[in-house]
């Protein structure tokens, strides 16, 4: 069976978006990125969880996890499962269609989204030897009401993202307005200072990712000690090792940011065969 | 001519959004609303110009003011110049399709929507004794590289919209995080102290709005001196009058925020007759 179309919308291939959707008009939405393993989600309990709470989190009734796994057998083939085939699958939730003007109507028939595309290939050198980033002037706003949410108001990752075209930069350090450290524009950041993991405090911006949230959870058996916190800048390049992630790369080690360089170390690889993901 | 389609995209009435619009996966565009009175924009000029500076704000080059008036031209009936028939026109510019991430495609070509919807109906009772506002829990984010932009990432405003359902209520104002007064959801704020009509300062944040600018621009006139300064909730509730705009009352005074309450007066009535909205 042959799955030549690129997306599905409510469950329909020939379906379009209005621009009376509130997603188009304001961003009025959430989305997931996620790896398409033998034609299944992978981590999709994680992923689900997730999206429910990021829509609750702006007033939206997710559709049923039973709902959205059609879309993904719709959309993907399954396959053998020995197939190391992988894809990547992008869901999007809106608000849904509605007229002119911020106030949501009375009742809203969400819209999902679900993209299919290639699974990007990442360098080897990524793997190998570490991933450089860049420090963006960009600064992320603080929204309490919205932090930790993955919600379609991207602007500010996008000028981040504007940034830099030099391609041998893998991704960009966001700080806040009082410059901590937060994420990167596309992964969450671990910073590890011995035995202790930190990763920065999302309670005023940035995206709580399920692969932080899932490195938090394996890092004892490491015996190391996860913790939440605020992270300067200056801390942060002072860590013994650093690492970013998310779900779709799982972990890549930072080995160098303007001129601060890390040696080659062994956690970033561990974390992708603790997650799957080598 | 019937003119029964609500929007056209890219010129073209059977066109839809594709998921892979960057407008709809990021709120990547900007976006206004005008009143079309005898099928043409009204403030047109003040509008284009507007809309360029906040393409070029987020880097989009903005379509021509020609392509974007023969869409009015198709979408919008040319009346009898003594005709009093308004409409509202909402025209949205994005980015363009794009591929997964947030990177911008070296190439785009950026999308333009345009809808038509009605007039929206103000209650007389608006125009004679004026409106009431909430103060909104939801405070607005700061963010140096959109201040001012009426760009399509807009959950802020809806979550403050989603505030109040009390439909006596005609919007609400945004504070910052500092607890300064910048807008209303949908209308900009001016508070008159004797002969000083203050407008809160949006450098950090809020969207700058065309009648904001009309109106500071005609103030002289009335021998008013406008200016743009910070404003505590405290000081703007001692305001001796207080007025909200936007493109499409033009202006109203308010009557009510909480307990605090303004006697009719003239201000407002003044500048809708200067700015033509009586």
């Amino acid at each position: 069976m042959q799955h030549t179309h690129t997306y599905l919308i409510n469950g329909d291939f020939n379906q379009a978006i209005s621009p009376l959707d509130r997603g188009f008009a304001y961003g009025d939405g959430v989305f997931r990125t996620m790896v398409i393993r033998s034609g299944l989600p992978v981590n999709w309990p994680l992923h689900y969880q997730k999206l429910v709470a990021d829509c609750a989190a702006i007033g939206i009734v997710c559709p049923s996890a039973g709902l959205l796994m059609s879309d993904f057998l719709q959309l993907f083939s399954i396959e053998d499962v020995d197939s190391e085939k992988q894809e990547v699958a992008k869901i999007m939730i809106t608000r849904g269609e509605g007229e002119r003007g911020y106030k949501p109507p009375a009742v809203t028939t969400p819209t999902r989204v679900i993209i299919k595309s290639a699974m990007p290939q990442y360098a080897k050198e990524s793997y190998a030897g570490g991933v450089q980033l860049h420090v963006c002037n960009t600064r992320l706003s603080s929204q309490v009401k919205l932090a930790g949410v993955k919600h379609l108001n991207r602007l500010e990752n996008i000028l981040a993202r504007m940034e830099w075209r030099d391609e041998g930069i893998f991704d960009g350090v966001l700080l806040d307005q009082q410059g901590n450290v937060i994420e990167c524009t596309m992964s969450n950041i671990f910073a590890r200072f011995d035995k202790v993991l930190v990763t920065p405090d999302l309670s005023e911006c940035g995206v709580a990712g399920i692969t932080r949230q899932r490195i938090c959870d394996v890092s004892s058996a490491l015996n190391l000690t996860a913790e939440v916190a605020q992270l300067s800048l200056s801390r942060m390049l002072q860590a013994d090792e650093l690492i970013i992630c998310n779900s779709l790369y799982g972990a890549f080690q930072v080995s160098k940011i303007g001129d601060t360089t890390w040696v080659q170390q062994a956690l970033a690889k561990t974390f992708r065969n603790l997650l799957s993901y080598d």
